[in-house]
């Protein structure tokens, strides 16, 4: 049993967190940490934590409280981790960072699980990536046996909690419900990690990258369209995601007859992938939680694999299809 | 052609009044004022208005421009009202308000169109109804000749932008969708508004109100039960809605095969209406645009009873499925 | 560990009803009769089955491999029921029949859970009951020791599932977005089982039901006004509920800061229910899952209490919020 | 004053068809024919035509009403379309198709009003372009003189109108909110249409073309990634944009500081723009409502062109945001 803290308790991918630590069988949860809120129940602000205990507590409460052997996972933004994370990593407890401030930084581990479960496993600093890097990465990462394409397109489609819980007009229902909006058409602040993890992995191409909202609350579809200069063997193609993902319980390849579903990942931490090979082309399409396996279930994921737990472990309950 | 100022001209429904308004053949648009906004385009704005040219202008140029013989609309909150419907009344503008101010205030006339022509065709302020009120009082006032009512229920389902662009977490996407919400119940501000204007249309029975969030941008249904201590007579209750609005071309009355539809009325100023007489209940139901009928639609219906236009100038679009 | 078998699985309640199986500790899946289906996979039919193994079977095998000591549900449409549930129970199998069949027939125990435990533990057939007829009892029932209620008026909003997954253009996305609709104006089927069962449970008010459709995929609310001739004793009225649902862990009685969530509720076997008593009216709010408490998670409700299981097994996942 | 016919009335496409012909100043509308739904109101099959006084008549209607110089709008499907044009182009009657049957036929005018205004003017029989290609040809035909592309990526997304109005398990409002799905993943019919047009315009480059149905009702997203072998000039780009569609009042070029977006274009014929350069890639993004100026807002502006009225005839009404 592994005592947990959420800092930066009070956001979608936070409760969504709390959610998933709440259902786990070798977990127990600590501090809920959420200054603003300090006293409050999770209950009152979360309608899928309506049936919880919980209660937020203000930021002295984890430092008090966090002990060696602790996981504490931050789930703010930016400043607050490069406040708190250090301090909670001097008194021995290991951390996974939601903000993208240690995503780049060779003191933490990238989490992006199927690809890194060794470092992951000893790691003190775990760096969890972005919803739009892990669908896109999990999509195109095992191509790098297959040869060296000049271009990628990554067209990405998110649900709204990506853009987070602080009131925004472009977040209100009026203006999400009936739209659907290309962004970051001058860069996008996910693409430079994009970049940098393909590179890691040995995938050199040029990248264009377009993000779009879709009135959805959560769920997202990354289609990426991989360009190479002569055509691609579709059996080493198949060959290569196969061997990729045989052993990794949360990727779903699909075959010909079906299409990867945001409905069919809700909830989870499931990626769904369907690859195809035409030509010259090779179109991989990867469907995710942007809170599940694109925030909070990687998180859980990358827990368990810290913690010795089976991967599996927390992830028992199905979602609903609403 | 009038000249037509508009004071608080950012929110859902001035947007929605502007696009009337330009649609609207005796009208010229004057000043659009928004001082958060003074200088931009309305198009960067409100999609609905991406094919206009008009700019935000400061709250300065509405007191410099506006003259004896044009109309101001109010449509911004009531501490707005209260600074310049005063100082605009005084150069001789009409004004019609938007906002709560001025619904119980002698020195207004109340602005339910269908029942209060000839006062608004003379007045200098008109107090546009609440939305809630609008469709209650058009489904409720016709039964004042059948009787005494015992109780009146009013169940209210609107659309989120009657809760107004100021974001706010309760009026997120994520919040807004998948979910129904009662709220106000401990008292909605808009109980009194429809409570006064019953009684004035003598109709004396206690009510209940309980109004919903439902996940639309726009639309409102009401149904209102009305509870007699005696079986109503159904003829007399079909007569009294037909007498009170055969001459009212926005008020659709439905016979017994069609219900009330929010997506018959959106982009309106209709109100659907449909009546049911059973023993001692008479069901009242009614549809209408939040922004229509129950704001901006009824704005412009006003500004023509009061400028002896047609009532149905500016009204010849009618809206999309969508 | 007790074979259940469901007869007629293709529908929106089934798919609920064979995800909470499928997470349930003591039960073994059996036959997933689709006649029409027969021989496909679930997971290719349903997003929520995607991560499941189960493939349907034609309506023969049912019949031949249900044996007593098992349970079979069926799902399917009342014809369906009338020709298979004698055969069932004359093989010794217990049935939970979802139809609407045997709701008013003495031969079976109506599975209104909390209200009917007793008789349910004993039953070989329990007719489950209809959605709205599930949340307007739960909200209305308790009111029997308070008095004598003069009229009741029930304004229900459900979720489009409730209408099946039979194609119909009525349940079409472009038909149900952006839209809310009274329907059953001239009487709805489930109005008299609402009303046999308020005066099984003594209370012998008239009923006035107007169910609504609103855009949401699942989900139910139901505001219920219980109009008595003389003021009612609001501390009675608390009383009556918390006697009433004390011992019942998925009924959650709301104080004065909440007001039922439908987001709350979905994907449980969740009620939750809010209570005002002002003057001579009680207004009762709850929200369900139409295919949870009003329908699958009843029926798993009821499966475990006919098996001597605790009522929650089975229900240890909580649903998302999206 | 020209009559109109249009048959096949009871689709999406005919709805919104008709609500554009009976705002058109210049425009009678004729038999408005469904064989299925002859003789009732179509007022009551579409909200949005609920305040018009139309019935639908059988298809034997058309054919003897039909004279020279009356024009009929077929928006069936394409066996319909078969049987019927031939005998309405003996009769006179010119025509403007809404199927896929002669959009490669040599006796039809392709209709893409931007690009044949010349030859519609003149045409008999005009073959109206399907909702993706005029999205994506709209995108990608002014690249033509800038040079020689490689490869068109095409991810579109659409609202679900696009599959029309028969019910299917698919097109359910459960089945399509919560949900993006990619479809057609082994060839869609549009992809030879967009192909066969993209390279009558001088545009060779192999195509992959991805549709997603996203949870809209009506609305369209195209992305089209356009990769060339060496940098293109940007400045060329902008040039030929803007020259392609400087004379054309529907199509809305954007800058830099905006992205195109559907709930802008939703119930008009305009089309949103926006292009950006860089390296070797051109992606050029464009919305339009599938239901406007991908079928029924193209077919009368057509319409306009073939009758010498200005494009703009009949497009006074703006649409609403909701």
């Amino acid at each position: 049993m592994t005592r947990v803290h959420v800092w930066g308790a009070s956001g979608y991918a936070a409760a969504e967190l709390i959610r998933m630590l709440h259902a786990h069988e070798s977990v127990e949860i600590g501090v809920l940490e959420s200054d603003s809120h300090a006293g409050e129940l999770l209950a009152d602000h979360f309608p899928l934590l309506r049936a919880t205990p919980y209660r937020f507590d203000g930021s002295g409460s984890v430092l008090e409280t966090a002990k060696k052997g602790d996981v504490a996972i931050t789930a703010g933004v930016e400043d607050e981790a490069r406040a708190v994370v250090p301090l909670l990593l001097a008194r021995g407890v290991r951390v996974i960072d939601l903000s993208a401030l240690y995503r780049f930084d060779p003191s933490a581990v990238y989490g992006l699980t199927e690809w890194q479960r060794g470092a992951i496993a000893d790691a003190q600093l775990v760096a969890n990536p972005g919803c739009y890097p892990t669908a896109a990465l999990l999509a195109l990462l095992p191509l790098a046996p297959v040869g060296s394409p000049r271009h990628v397109v990554i067209d990405a489609k998110s649900g709204i909690t990506g853009a987070g819980r602080t009131p925004r007009v472009g977040s209100l229902f009026a203006e999400v419900s009936g739209e659907i909006r290309a962004y970051g058409l001058s860069g996008h602040r996910h693409q430079p990690e994009i970049e940098h993890y393909l590179r890691a992995g040995a995938i050199e191409a040029q990248i264009t990258f377009t993000p779009h909202v879709v009135p959805l609350a959560r769920g997202m579809l990354v289609d990426a369209y991989v360009l190479f200069d002569a055509p691609v063997d579709a059996g080493a193609v198949k060959t290569a995601y196969a061997q990729a993902y045989h052993s990794s319980s949360f990727v779903r390849l699909l075959g010909s007859t079906r299409a990867p579903s945001v409905a069919a990942v809700i909830g989870t931490n499931d990626a769904e992938l369907r690859i195809d090979a035409q030509g010259c082309v090779v179109r991989a399409i990867c469907a995710i939680d942007n809170l599940g396996k694109g925030a909070a279930g990687q998180a859980v994921q990358n827990l368990n694999v810290m913690l010795g737990y089976p991967e599996e472990s927390g992830f028992g309950a199905r979602a609903v299809v609403a």
